[in-house]
């Protein structure tokens, strides 16, 4: 069997061990069920109890507040980007104001553009996307309909460091990327949404977490599989939902709580080890070039660059050649992205911080 | 470990053995990659040839023209009861004519209503859904944007043997529950959809072949997740696909190629399933009622009564007993319903023919 390498991917991006053994065992038969997650019913009393399950390990971890309800969806942030403005926007007589700190935030106000009036709160294009606005440096319509922020961008790898402020209007923010891995305050957001395949689980599965007066926004006659209403007052079962991607995001959330200890420990390990990184940059003499200002740096995304293509080619080959894969970064940004989700090991990280040393000595 | 039952779930639903056991071997390292499916980036080389496979695959099985794309994306049939109004009705000023056989017609008709123009080409909802039209009975506008039929019912147990007949307009069947369970004439529809979980695989993926000229009708202005022409663009990697329930329809129709022999075979194997649980109904004396007319039953979703409430209890407990399980039919049918797709084993119908033979004869 070949071994397992380490995956810096930005998404989908490494689960923990303990959730593929799990899922691995149970592959063929679930104990007591007899039959594959892959196969059994959305309506047998093994899956109610797995979604019931996942929803309260969520509420839970993150502790929700009574008056949100959490929704399960398919499609990933890029449906949001559109079923948010349809809505919470259409019908308010209002605009959308949009926080643009890099590309998820482009694409997610671009869609909304097409579906009502959009602002432009702040946009950090013109330096290449790489900083937070501060408090005044935002444009805010005190009369929006929201206020849409990304909590991380995994592109550039710039990252709020708490829970994003942005005035009266209810903030709505894409935490597609960043979701669990540090402690949220869910009553200062009217809408948070995150697809899994980062910190949560497999792609096929969105989480929408809506505060009830948003929810009531939605048009009746909405598209069913459009309307956020129509997921609150069927339990996401209105029709089949992703069954096998809900199971391991139920697993996800219990390693997450009883192998790693919750949120603020998780956030303390995701500190460690991104400073891992950082510091390699930071102390390699402009060897490395960290693409974010060191303020906004994401504990999620490292985005840095070599001193030329030549170099970045080499860094890249050497690093596969070790197990260490999936660094190339995005193109609008160049150079090398590691991405150490909660589920990156710290052995992983450590073996890349080693390598990323010997590279810049060697040159 | 707990030994497998036979799942009789009209879907999710039985998948097949070696395609569970590939998908088990290979969870936490796939050979030669080093990560899991479940975590593996969408954008990696692996996942690129899985996508491009898949659909050359289904492209070969089923013999689709040049002139259709095959479309990967979320959301169920259910979304598509949306989406195909929203890309191919709007706009035309034409109506859209529904052919309403079942549960299933019905909703996708409730959805399109929201959309557009939507005429009764045909209801048998008099009958609670048990027949299918004689071509005589359609009413059809000859200027209709599109045709919709639903090739099985699961709830009802009807379905069309061959491809339906419905006239001059283009040609939308719904597929979900009977795709590539015997041979198809692309040729004969604009477009055919179906989700993955009958006879395709887990729940979480559907499948959109569409033709040509339909598709041009498509917005641009559409969101994008909306948009069959984005999705045809990006060749489905607009956003994230469901990686890991696509690599799982690679696997099935993989096994249906290689292990069933292909569409032909399938279908007399899927006939002669179907007929030893239809003759034990027809040869119990009226113990036994079918609810579909015999002319159109159902292959893959076989419905019947006992003659009461208290018999049906005990047949279902009788059947849990002995490890032949989700055989109870949906509420606004009654009695029973077993769901027989192309992977449930002929070993699997006929302990259920044994079972439901000694039972009526116990009564």
């Amino acid at each position: 069997m070949t071994s397992r390498i380490y995956n810096f991917s930005s998404g989908p991006a490494v689960l923990p061990m303990p959730v593929l053994e799990r899922a691995r065992d149970e592959l063929l038969c679930l104990p007591g069920v007899g039959v594959s997650a892959l196969e059994i019913s959305h309506r047998s009393p093994w899956f109610e109890g797995v979604l019931a399950d996942t929803e309260q390990e969520l509420r839970r971890l993150v502790g929700i507040p009574d008056n949100y309800k959490v929704l399960f969806l398919q499609g990933g942030a890029r449906l949001q980007f559109s079923m948010i403005p349809i809505n919470i926007l259409r019908g308010t007589n209002k605009p959308a104001d949009y926080v643009v700190t890099g590309s998820w935030g482009t694409m997610a106000q671009g869609e909304a553009k097409r579906e009502g009036t959009v602002r432009t709160a702040y946009s950090s294009k013109a330096t290449n996307f790489d900083r937070l606005p501060a408090k005044a440096e935002l444009d805010l319509d005190p009369n929006a309909a929201y206020v849409h922020v990304t909590s991380n961008e995994t592109i550039q790898g710039v990252q709020y460091a708490s829970d994003p402020e942005a005035g009266s209007a209810p903030l709505v923010c894409d935490s597609s990327s960043d979701f669990l891995h540090r402690p949220v305050d869910i009553s200062k957001y009217g809408l948070l949404y995150a697809c899994a395949q980062k910190n949560l689980g497999p792609a096929g599965v969105t989480i929408v977490i809506i505060r009830d007066d948003l929810l009531a926004r939605s048009d009746k006659n909405l598209p069913s599989m459009l309307n956020y209403q129509a997921y609150a007052a069927e339990k996401s079962m209105q029709n089949t939902p992703p069954v096998f991607a809900i199971y391991i995001v139920n697993l996800v959330l219990k390693w997450l709580r009883n192998d790693m200890g919750g949120l603020e420990k998780m956030l303390d390990h995701n500190r460690r080890k991104a400073k891992l990184l950082y510091d390699v940059i930071d102390s390699s003499g402009g060897f490395y070039r960290g693409h974010a200002q060191p303020a906004v740096r994401s504990l999620m995304n490292v985005t840095f660059r070599l001193p030329d293509d030549a170099a970045q080619d080499r860094f890249l080959k050497g690093a596969e050649a070790i197990g260490l894969e999936y660094l190339k970064g995005h193109r609008s940004v160049g150079g090398m992205r590691a991405s150490i989700y909660n589920a990156m090991p710290v052995a992983g990280v450590e073996k890349l911080r080693d390598y990323m040393r010997d590279f810049a000595k060697k040159g």
